[in-house]
């Protein structure tokens, strides 16, 4: 046991400060201990505390801060970089029960909520004043906001409403050192000081821990939504229409690709009629009282770059296919896919470049993407085994080497917790990788907030 | 002389390395000395030197920091806090040479300046696209883009597309010990370590010299814009006014607030044929295909908030009475006013407190106001003497801590320098004024970007 050897940090001073809120072992440390990446933990954590305030945060991080303990911290662990995975002898700081919506104030459109608020939770509380949330990742019925807040999470909106930092006014974080700052300001404009609200924001646990957030709503378009589908010979036609769709006059609220093999591997989880004649699909929404008209414009604009079909529909149904492509994968144990983004003017030409991988490496590749912001998810077709996935890890690599040739980036919307690590150098410089590390060592100068990830 | 006495920095290896672009004294150096603020520099500069690329302000930067000697950074000096005047016995860092728009990009909708083009000047080159540069400081035509990122820069158009931070993709950095940084990303959506661009956006010259920028374009709104113009018997209706419009359906491009005084002191500069009737004036836009609808539906709504006329124009023409302010204020030696900003829900509350100031105090105070943003700029009338300055400057003080306590900011859009430094505890508390200071230190051991001011 770990707590029993004599350089062991003292369990017991957490015991006293979390009763039964505290676990050092079973089913329930070891849930804690995991994500939902392909990442395993290295070693078994030494406890786990589940705090229901920011002074019992600090608290937890100042023992750990005097202890010299890692750290890792969580909300629900939907994240897939293993951002959250527990390390071995370490803390694991779970913010599950800080679960409070403390205000919605419809008329600045703001909400204050702790960390471990379901997204979609919020988004529905906010309904009820005709507001809404915009930061949707795939993951919002399940993931916290917290999270999403760390990790800087997408989703389908991006294209629309921004991506998750662009809804943060202010943070609450403890420091490593259990020192609690407020971030931010209830304004639309602020210029004092450091933008640590931007910092903290998607710098994946290793600067602080959100505590709260004051987040910024937004007014629910009027009128139906109208959501269109348009089929396309190849998915680089596909991309092409992207780029004239995301250049026109009316930006969607939503711009999904999913490309011949995910169609294939959607209809085969759950048939819905989808085309089975080797298309690619662009799927999208329009919102407000002008989302007929764009949406017509747009299945016109379609047709004029290649499309076979285009089918409109009132509502989000035709979502739903897209919506099914992670639970698809999932149930082939399809596991390897990475989170590549290149700017939307590249996105013919990262198909085609993936076409090329696929076929240097006799692999199948599947890719669905947030196509109107350029973020692409493939997905290397291999045994869901340690050595599958590591052959396709190889793919994987040459995809993000593709992405950043086209000056795109290695993750736009996962992160890079553990599991993309060793890629970081990839795409930042030596004195951009040092200041980075003197940011860190400047906020936690033991190294014990989710180290060696991230950044 | 600074150069001669034993100690002095040797400004020859300077001379070496810039030559005729730098100077040590006459007309040039004072004028690149000072800004528009209302503070002077406290004593002669040591040089200023004019750098034509990246390299050659890290070089300068290298020079200073070998040798300790304070840096302030200016583009065109536009800033109205102070933090661009020179030290005594500093280095000026004039990038106004670095003027080169060196690439738009259509299809991606991203234009890459050095950090010393004139703002306007970019708008221009990108309507040639159809795309516009969304930031518009009342500076616009005379400060550069690097100014804007360093400060965050407002305008009229925040309560539309954000503040100037919206706008920036990716920066090119210079620390202070002349290491080169490249931060973010040509992507819409990037996750990639931690957000180093928007950390320095708004950083004001304290943590590194930004050389060059991706910024984000967007395109020009089709159709004729709407301009309204309507009058309110008191401010306090105008702002509820503004309240209720920044809740309704259609957000505006621009909602600007004029007060009664400041009225009169633009008639009185420029008469326009403003209304004479003692009224307070909300002056908006609308562009789009729907501004006609939404300009009368907004009137309406003005009415219902007891506007006593509203007046709708084609064009910009009613926006131009709020673009003659500041100019008019200085035309009257009106020198003294400050830049908070309250949540948009209380600006009615904010606009009576401040009525109740000036009658405690005896003194008139105008107000112009980007009013949708919730963002103030009340003047206080005062003698343009240094003892009416500081009786003025008491007032202010009067006016921040109301702000402050109404949820809102001591500054929205100016920026905090050498003027606003004695109020930043007045905002941020112990733990985040602290954090601040270690990230400084982090990336500029030896205190010599912009040292005292800002942070």
């Amino acid at each position: 046991m770990h707590a029993t050897t004599p350089t062991a940090p003292p369990t017991n001073e957490l015991q006293d400060l979390f009763g039964d809120r505290m676990v050092t072992g079973g089913a329930e440390l070891d849930r804690v201990s995991r994500d939902e990446s392909r990442a395993m933990p290295e070693g078994a954590a030494l406890a786990a505390v589940f705090p229901e305030s920011t002074e019992e945060v600090s608290a937890a991080l100042g023992w750990a801060n005097r202890h010299g303990v890692k750290v890792s911290v969580r909300g629900t662990g939907t994240g897939v970089s293993g951002g959250a995975l527990a390390y071995a002898g370490g803390l694991v700081v779970s913010l599950e029960r800080m679960n409070r919506i403390m205000l919605i104030d419809p008329v600045n459109r703001l909400a204050e909520v702790q960390a471990g608020v379901i997204n979609a939770e919020l988004d529905r509380a906010a309904e009820d004043h005709g507001l809404s949330f915009a930061p949707d990742p795939a993951s919002a019925e399940i993931s916290t906001i917290g999270g999403n807040i760390a990790t800087n999470a997408g989703g389908l909106r991006c294209i629309s409403h921004g991506v998750t930092r662009d809804s943060v006014a202010a943070l609450e974080v403890v420091l490593a050192d259990g020192s609690i700052l407020r971030t931010g300001a209830r304004t639309r404009k602020n210029v004092v000081g450091l933008d640590l609200t931007s910092l903290f924001v998607g710098s994946e646990g290793t600067l602080g821990v959100i505590t709260s957030a004051t987040v910024r709503l937004k007014p629910i378009a009027p009128g139906i939504p109208r959501t269109f589908r348009a089929s396309f010979p190849t998915v680089e036609d596909a991309g092409r229409a992207v780029t004239a769709i995301v250049n026109g006059a009316q930006t969607p609220e939503v711009l999904e690709l999913l490309d011949a093999r995910s169609v294939q591997i959607i209809e085969t989880y759950k048939p819905s009629g989808l085309p089975a004649d080797g298309c690619a699909l662009l799927i999208g929404q329009f919102t407000g009282l002008q989302a007929e008209q764009a949406a017509g414009d747009t299945a016109q604009l379609c047709r004029e770059h290649g499309a076979r079909e285009v089918v409109i529909a009132e509502g989000e149904s035709l979502l739903e296919a897209r919506r099914l492509a992670n639970p698809a994968l999932n149930a082939q144990g399809l596991r390897v896919s990475c989170d590549v983004a290149v700017p939307v003017g590249e996105l013919a030409a990262v198909f085609r470049g993936i076409e090329r991988i696929a076929e240097q490496h006799g692999r199948t590749i599947s890719v669905v993407a947030h196509a109107g912001d350029g973020n692409l998810h493939p997905t290397v077709e291999a045994e869901d085994t340690p050595q599958g996935h590591a052959a396709a890890e190889v793919v994987i690599g040459d995809i993000t080497r593709l992405a950043l040739k086209l000056g795109g980036t290695i993750s736009g919307e996962h992160g890079i917790g553990l599991v993309k690590q060793a890629e970081l150098p990839w795409q930042l410089d030596e004195a951009t990788l040092h200041a980075q590390q003197m940011i860190k060592y400047a906020l936690d100068r033991k190294n014990i907030l989710t180290p060696g990830r991230g950044i």
